[in-house]
């Protein structure tokens, strides 16, 4: 098989009707701070709340009967888990998973819960993927790579097809990249039906190695990422060469930008998405400049993002945009101080919503003790302005920039 | 003006230009769930994240350039206030919101950021009302009513139409009741398009105004609910006598059911729904026995949750769920004992992630110390199995159903 937009066309039509065709839908309050047009295309509302699934799916229709009978094999503790195993089982296709050592227990869970059997191993991808190779020679199953197999490629590229039926304006589109398979197989289809459209990658800065191959930079490899679904060291070599031909650009986020990206689509746009979506909104961020006067897609990759990261995530970007402030204060250990301080806080228009009363273990004078108070308030502005208030009525007080 | 399907037809042609047509999707996990297939419109994804822009911009539309010159003046702190302002400013119309005092910063800011006067006046709606109509008496400004007026439940109602174009199959749609103007308006719409089709209500149990009018019951207002755009007391009584002639049937949800489905659609469905939608979820869920074998649509009619509130719920979700739980210990206050527990912890395969040692103001004698472990599991289940190992060994652990 050879990745061109014919293998991508067949595929769209194979794939489509156990494909959900997401919505591409206008991202109001996001264009008009942008200052143009932004689309998002759902894709963390496709099965598995994935584009993955895509993928995986296109290669599920290409087994012989056999090959269904003995079972596929993949390796990941990620979207493409899920997607493999979601249709595998509507397919009545047996399925392993192999996952590192360690993954998180609701992804094992969700895994299990499409029917798959889970063998945990190694303690990443790369010593996974040699062990799951060997499975499948072992048992006669049949391996299904995350990214580096031209037919999920293909899978992946229709999301293109979709986004380009559904706003066929687009002048841009931009697509997180971690081994590249998104990319590639958009990249192809969105060129073959409009040849001008730009097409943009967005790499987490941590995770640089399809950008580094393309600028002929050097590579990153910085510890974690919140966009842990692009976070691949080894992107496939086919990919990189389609990218190298048909991509126009890619840009890196930071991991800060990501996470404000994840709460600016949570809270503007009232979806739920995964870092890798974020480091897409963050490029667009980035590029905003370049791209004014555009119609601009991004594709919303995936909204697997772990609850409890999800819910610290709200919290840090109500601190950032000053919606939540802590307040340390040196005070005297004596009554009417809470009193006191509470009263500014509440005249100056902020609310009180935690209060931490510690007298040990800290550094200040056995006779003073340390109040930690938790504030609401509108934005930066108020918090300064509150704070201004307190220190003029005397408080030693100062501002946490995060709360932990 | 009266409330029939032309003048809804006629209003939805007016509005379309500048509305956004929400997609309608399937909810694939939801749907596994509940044995049937439910879609959920996402009208948090309509303008100002609610389906109350239609109905402003159906009253805007309908003035006069007189009217326009003058202004409009509503009251609301909520999805209404938003949608006025929105479309107010869209339309060079000038706009005054009255808000509650005390009323959250971030609503009161994002009425501003869409152009509108805010006035806070009142310590609620009823108070509210009548200060507003004495205002827009005064300036000689046009009131818009969130609920009580025929051409704006029409614009609420074009949200049943586009749904029957989208998923032409539904049986059943389920629609939350504050005022009644959107279910109003809905059940007109989708018994003129499909007249077998169920349309069902669903209210919050402390807030059942229309159930009581509904049922012949008695009215409950007990306190707050997480549904705040519906927790309305009286309703309009135009709507309440077209609920009576055309709605199916209304249920109520308790405050317990709202928080999780509203952590449901988020950590399902990755949409950010507000409480009123969830209690359109809680009652679906209740009613699921019956609705086996039906097309079942939700209206999830607004995005709007506090960001604060929203990652507690989130928290509070993990902790039901089981993966999330604080274990209390009582210990000898001897070194050596936060590591026994740690390793017990880790063997049976949870994680510990937060740690808090108190040593002062407890219940327990001085030389006792009472230590709080926070653990992430998978279930209940593996919460149970974890502290059951402890006890084996000789710990006093109990295990909390709410982290606070």
């Amino acid at each position: 098989m050879t990745l061109d937009p014919q293998l991508i066309r067949d595929t769209y039509a194979a794939i489509g009707p156990a494909t959900m065709r997401t919505p591409t839908v206008y991202a109001a309050r996001l264009s008009l701070q942008l200052g143009f047009d932004l689309y998002l295309k759902l894709e963390n509302l496709q099965h598995t709340n994935a584009f993955k699934a895509r993928g995986a799916l296109a290669k599920l229709l290409t087994l012989t009967a056999a090959q269904k009978t003995a079972g596929v094999i993949a390796c990941s503790a990620g979207n493409h888990a899920q997607g493999v195993a979601y249709h595998a089982h509507r397919l009545g296709i047996p399925a392993v998973i192999v996952m590192p050592e360690g993954t998180p227990f609701n992804k094992v869970k969700r895994t299990k819960d499409f029917g798959a059997d889970v063998v945990l191993h190694g303690k990443d991808f790369d010593e996974g993927v040699q062990f799951t190779h060997d499975m499948a020679a072992e048992k006669g199953m049949t391996f299904v790579h995350p990214f580096d197999d031209p037919v999920v490629v293909a899978g992946q590229g229709t999301v293109a097809l979709e986004m380009l039926e559904q706003e066929p304006d687009l002048d841009c589109i931009v697509v997180p990249i971690g081994g590249g398979g998104l990319i590639a197989g958009m990249a192809v289809a969105a060129k073959s039906v409009k040849p001008d459209v730009l097409v943009i990658g967005a790499q987490a800065a941590n995770f640089d190695a399809v950008k580094a191959a393309f600028d002929g930079g050097e590579t990153h490899f910085d510890g974690a990422t919140l966009a842990e679904g692009i976070a691949v060291r080894a992107p496939g070599a086919a990919n990189v060469a389609v990218i190298k031909a048909f991509v126009d650009r890619i840009e890196t986020a930071t991991e800060q930008e990501i996470e404000a990206a994840v709460f600016d689509l949570l809270s503007h746009e009232k979806i739920v998405a995964e870092g890798a979506a974020g480091a897409g909104l963050a490029v667009i961020e980035r590029l905003a400049p370049e791209l004014q006067g555009m119609k601009v897609g991004l594709v919303v990759c995936g909204g697997n993002i772990d609850s409890r990261l999800l819910s610290t995530l709200i919290l840090r970007g109500l601190v950032r945009d000053g919606r939540i402030t802590r307040l340390t204060f040196e005070i005297d250990d004596t009554p009417g101080q809470l009193s006191d301080i509470s009263r500014i806080i509440g005249d100056a228009g902020a609310n009180v919503i935690e209060v931490i009363h510690q007298r040990m273990m800290q550094s200040v004078s056995l006779k003073q003790a340390e109040l930690e108070i938790v504030i609401e308030a509108r934005d930066q502005q108020h918090v300064a302005e509150t704070i201004a208030e307190l220190r003029a009525a005397g408080f030693r007080v100062r501002a946490d920039s995060e709360i932990t």
